[in-house]
């Protein structure tokens, strides 16, 4: 089955979704994403998506091409036109086309595409199973992280070392020794029984799903500190996890090649896991 | 006159010059640059940016996808069809379109983009007569300057601002307060007859520009420091410029609204710029 991708405002075949050359987000990384997890053909948390996309937009002043409403119609389109049961929702909007010049162009009209992908279950499940591992490596990112912007060349290569060295996720350790948050994810670990994952700042992300796993923790009474940790915390914790609107709560089994606990995912993982799910907004 | 643009092996009008939605360029920043000048139809170092395009690729690993003699073939083409006497050269080579995912795809093509572009001389003529206003605003980029690549969201935000503020160029400025470089240059200023410009590391991008005048400078016997300055060096300074392969040298003239010297063009600012002119290699 061909897949059908929305792009300023028309449904193009996936071959033939395209952009111009001369488009901010090829030349200059100058637009911003969200990644909506779809599960069982609902859109998981798309208020807080749509308000950090607002956000996002707003800290690099774009003007989003289209209104809300039109945003979730063509997302529901792209739903249902690619049969998607399971899966995620990629979401771009970038400052338009204009001739190469790094200030931004004036009347330019900014460019919007929308591709949605099937992801089946077991994939996660299967993952969920084994638990992830993760390298550590230093946090090469730009210092305003908190925008969910295109300028991810910092990440893509974190990953790829994360991938070289048989592990699935990099965390990023700032100039102190203190881990931001994962690539493409916020970390987490269960130290003392306290969950710990860093504060919001310019630093991290302030991911959707880490709102509202923290949102199901708390109204589970479970204990949680949102503090810096670094390696010295790491080799003491008793479990780890990463969070991201795919991966949910994701149990890491192995960080920089050594096991956290027993090596195995702990025994909190599936709680969590279940917690954080019963949190999210499902929007039918 | 229709503008032709080379877009992985084929010569496209400008208006198709188009790519796929999820070449990594356009979803990740993957992706690397280079911006050649042109003058009196001969390309101006020609060989030094191509080894910084080789570099930079290397840096990131990716693969050119056509080898040198080929690029230099089409860079003339460009420069042909589009009837350029005088103007640049912008070439982009991307990791390629793959299904999105932070890591490298495997077997997959990267993607080759050339535009060109007529600037007439007297548009520099201009600017150089007045001298330039320069802000100086917070180095937000990531820690890999050193590599030309398309993670350039915070060089558009500070180029914004300076725009914003009357201006043509940001200086950006580290956590001690020295300056790195411009958003799309490097930075100079002269004082006590000593020209001083940061020395080469991870946060500067190596100027092709800077090499050439650098060579220029100390074959014509001017002190040269390359070493870090701040803001009390630039208050004490006689004259400041900027340095980029389509501004040459360039003076500045006010920082933060402040004169430079007198507030005109200094002196030495048409002696450096010949002396630059006189260092470079034409690729005829």
């Amino acid at each position: 089955m061909s897949r059908t991708v929305y792009v300023n405002g028309t449904y193009k075949d996936y071959g033939d979704a395209l952009i111009h050359v001369e488009d901010r987000g090829y030349q200059f990384a100058d637009g911003v994403y969200e990644v909506f997890s779809v599960s069982n053909r609902k859109i998981i948390d798309y208020k807080g998506h749509i308000n950090r996309l607002k956000r996002s937009l707003n800290e690099i002043k774009i003007t989003c091409p289209i209104n809300e409403k039109a945003i979730l119609f063509h997302i529901r389109n792209i739903i249902n036109k690619n049969l998607i049961i399971d899966g995620i929702i990629y979401l771009q909007i970038t400052r338009g086309v204009a001739e190469r010049d790094f200030k931004f162009p004036q009347n330019v009209k900014s460019s919007i595409v929308i591709i949605g992908k099937s992801i089946p279950t077991h994939i996660y499940e299967e993952a969920f199973k084994k638990g992830i591992n993760v390298i550590i490596t230093d946090d090469l990112r730009w210092k305003r992280v908190d925008i969910k912007s295109l300028n991810l060349l910092a990440p893509v290569l974190a990953k790829q070392s994360a991938f070289e060295r048989k592990s699935q996720e990099a965390w990023l350790v700032d100039e102190n020794g203190f881990i931001t948050e994962g690539s493409s994810s916020n970390a987490w670990i269960l130290k003392n029984k306290t969950l710990l994952t860093r504060p919001v700042s310019n630093s991290i992300l302030n991911g959707i799903t880490r709102k509202s796993f923290i949102k199901g923790l708390l109204k589970n009474g479970y204990k949680l500190k949102e503090k810096k940790f670094n390696l010295t915390d790491i080799r003491k914790s008793e479990e780890a996890y990463i969070t991201s609107a795919t991966q949910y709560v994701m149990p890491v089994v192995k960080i920089n090649g050594k096991k956290i606990g027993n090596g195995k995912v702990g025994k909190f993982a599936k709680i969590f896991r279940d917690i954080y799910m019963e949190s999210v907004q499902l929007n039918g």
